[in-house]
């Protein structure tokens, strides 16, 4: 067996927890603190296996025996944490987006500390590490399917979120088109230069309030000559819908949804089928397992993570974007270079 | 059994050859003319079987015995063929597109005509008339999906035509995307307002000469506020990639590509299925027998066609869009309206 | 193009109908006769294509001219016909089952007189025709999956058959189990060896007053040692269920139902696909072109017919063996040996 | 939460371990004991977190602590434990086959014990616990597909056995086709009153050495009158092939292979698809934590478990019957009556 990672888990709501349960799972990690605001009496006997349970993140970063922490705060906490972390020779997995509104100038300050002090700083963009779009991006990078020319891909959630929750998350470019930035970027091989993006409010008019869209269809183009195509929904009401394809010279890979059901009903009236995962902790239980599992396997083998901190640049320039021509009704460039 | 309609068929290429087929099958028809160019003595003998074997389409719009026309000739020929057999009194099935380059506005001359002369005219956009795409239409008209909100499209061509042809025919907008944007339309039941296009030749730089592209992606708006996506390609070297999808407010219709095989085989290297069809002729063989069929019903029923001319500028409008955003690097505006 | 074969078609119940529009479509056939016992003036009318529409097939086969006949009369006329169109030096397509009565030393002696006048002889097993089937038999041949070693075929009917009409075209063994038979006799290469079959009247048990069944499950075993399994039913709600499945050293391949269409609806429910094709005759419909084609092009070209008569015993008698197993209760030995 | 539920895991094999791994994941149960022939100091060390790590199960059962054990030794110790268990008044999870050798009789004063002393006994019929086959149980029990007439299953393993191992576990009837029995009686909610099996060495004729055969097809009766089929196979080069089928009268049910992708590569040579999952332990993973989980509830909240002593002789008849069967070369009646 290999030597055991000391780890620090900070932020402990709904996904964080989805962590927690993952790290248990894991040989090589020695999960040492569990933090969180809301910690007290009743959090330190749910986690009585955790050596320390603890309200304030510095002890965890004060901590030299941490190797390694998990950020999976409310997103406007994350640049300072990850900052503080990294000035504490943590390595780091964070949740995206970095950031909803730090400056790219300061994002690059902290990359700098975290490059400097030698320092992991693993993005949480989980789909990376789901396995059917893995399959896909590892056949495409050996030239299966020639060269790539069209990407495209869907991402519908099952049900609107509420107002309070996307103030904190971030709104639809923000908080769901990044991943799919983030997805068709990294299938390509190749950064994004310009988008146009259509949204509008074709299922809640009251988002319009918070200055947000519930359906965006956008094209765009890569630095490469390549294209691709995007289109959300805050609302399918048959289930979590992820699908991706890339087209390219000599063929195409596509990845249906997953479905929780091989069982078919023939009946008089229809055949029938069981619907996709009904939302995105079953859908990508896995990529969640294997986001974590291959961020401890960086750390201990010392070998790139799976997405780092450009990437997160990359996807929030391209959000901007989006937000950019959704409200101003042009196409957008997206600047496709990156130098520390 | 209905009466027999005494139909000549005008253009007896490849596609018309293919409609003379379908129409032998069909026991309300009456075919009295064949009428090409290229007719000769061994023509004549191929179809002895049809009364008339002609070279000058004036004979058949002059015998008053015909009632309908078929026009299958070369693109450029179309509007003044049709122009001739609108004033002859026939009713005009006509393949797409159009025109190439008469302006909308002759073209409307044409179309004031052939109303006033009570005449149906049905253009050739077959996919309208596939059963999959037709299943799908009815069922968002009835409701079943609810408020459509996203309409996608895939239309990829299985090998670059020879660049002589495209002459002809039209570039990938005209000859090709044209299908796409009408077969949206048709499905959202909604006029385009605005399109953005990118394009390019990821496939055969030579296309540029003259002034064409091989792969396009591009993003519409309707106008009842819906999007819509459109990805084309000249080249899917696995077969006719042809699918169309539409999202709304209480689910998802979806068809898939056709195959010619439900043959499963499973070794110990991978499962096997087999492709789509390889090319439009047999992919859309009951689409084309399908259009020819409801024309002839309009005809003898008194009934709508299933698309008609207004049908035919509302996708050429979206054609020059396609062909001007590309071009211009911008999005483009498309006029909903129309008036005779 | 080839030369054209004078037929004459004998029978033209449902079935005779679709073997008349499959004729009219292929252009080395030239339908001399139609001939039905129920031919009067209005049948004149409706065939006015064809030169001859007459009562009595002898009239058929007086004629010198005409080289093949198809005949598609009652199940209990099948021997005698044949008889009198080999003597006449006829080249024949029956329709299976070859009959129900004669006695298979009768059957042998019409066989030697069609071989003595090196005639050709091909039974109506139109699977053998089907592309799904035809791909895996053939790939089965190619040796893909190696050695094959359980088939398994399910045939369900969507309804139960008039009492009356199985009277004529015979119980479920030798109307319907028959075409399993023949199939996976086909599919393994290989005789019967012996079949042990359970069979009821699950669905109407007053079938049991013409000595028939609704539901047949058999095991079966092969000269090569290989196994086979079929299931019938005379009434499956959902359409009409027709599935092969081999199964050998190197792999499996299967065919699944066909359906009519790739389109998949997503609701909250559920997920919907449409069902298999409902019937025979359009289930089947390019296996019945097939086979008519295929027997044409073998008179013509002087090939050996894709099911012959030893084809047809071969089958009899293992539906006698289905029908003594299930009334005997005990396993029957089938002898897999011919010999003219 | 609910109560914990003390615990002792006797046998550590392979299948023993993932009882353990899935026993650590359950938050009612509390795992104190580790019990297997092979316990040395490296296994203390390896099991680190359980309180006991024991050579002899005499110990679990001497602990008045323990509620509950899994017994998941080689078959021919599973009755003699059952036993020392059930007079040591512990609830009881038991491997199939309950035992190669013991006489029914003998089986018969063991349940009465177990009854006597009011003791839950489940038996490791995981595949009842599959999430697909639980799904098509539970909706024939509520009628969905009416009347169900036919039952089919497919098994097929990915590859033969070591003959030292086929010895210890059972051969093909006892180890690996009483899985099929069991889930076809299960289907149709019906005791099965009558067997005929074919079997044969068609993949390794060494197999004959030790009395076994490596292919079975059979077909069997129920006693209401319906219908079953089995096919088994030790080697399917193409992973682990589980299927099962449920014919009614008022529709279909199946259940096809779960792969573990969904992705879909189209090129100019094919379509292809991923295979099954390649072995049991992954195909049924979560049947195998489902079935420990309702053991597990079974006894916390006092209900039936899914698979009882009774269910193991009824198997255990049915596999005697195929054996039997194959080597008499007859059809062997099946006792449907069971009375403690």
């Amino acid at each position: 067996m290999t030597r055991k990672l000391k780890v620090g888990l900070i932020g402990v709501g709904r996904q964080g927890h989805n962590h927690y349960e993952n790290l248990l799972t894991m040989p090589d990690v020695d999960l040492q603190y569990i933090c969180d605001l809301k910690v007290d009496d009743e959090w330190k006997k749910e986690y009585a296996n955790v050596p320390h349970v603890v309200k304030d993140y510095h002890e965890v970063l004060d901590d030299p025996e941490i190797e390694a922490v998990l950020i999976v705060t409310s997103t406007d906490t994350h640049a300072g944490i990850v900052l503080d972390a990294a000035k504490a020779h943590k390595h780091i997995f964070c949740e995206k987006p970095f950031s909803l509104t730090t400056p790219e100038s300061e994002v690059r300050e902290i990359l700098k500390i975290v490059d400097a002090n030698h320092l992991k700083l693993q993005m949480g963009f989980n789909r990376r590490m789901d396995p059917q779009f893995r399959d896909i991006y590892e056949r495409v990078r050996k030239g299966v399917i020639g060269s790539p020319q069209i990407v495209k891909t869907t991402s519908r959630d099952p049900f609107v979120l509420d107002k309070e929750l996307i103030k904190r998350v971030g709104t639809l470019p923000f908080d769901f088109t990044i991943h799919d930035l983030d997805m068709v970027r990294y299938m390509m091989g190749s950064n994004i230069t310009e988008i146009y993006a259509k949204g509008g409010t074709l299922i809640d008019p009251t988002l319009k309030e918070i200055d947000d869209v519930d359906t965006i269809a956008l094209v765009l183009e890569f630095e490469n000559g390549s294209f691709g195509l995007i289109d959300n929904s805050r609302q399918a009401v048959y289930g979590y819908d992820e699908r991706v394809e890339v087209f390219g010279s000599e063929g195409m890979l596509k990845a249906e949804n997953v479905s929780n059901s091989t069982v078919e009903l023939y009946t008089d009236k229809q055949e029938e089928k069981k619907n996709p995962l009904p939302i995105f902790m079953s859908r990508y239980h896995e990529a969640y397992l294997n986001e974590i599992h291959s961020f401890v396997g960086a750390v201990i083998e010392d070998k790139p993570v799976v997405a780092n901190g450009v990437d997160a640049i990359m996807a929030q320039r391209a959000a901007i974007a989006v937000d950019q021509s959704i409200k101003l009704g042009k196409p957008i460039k997206v600047d496709p270079t990156f130098e520390l």
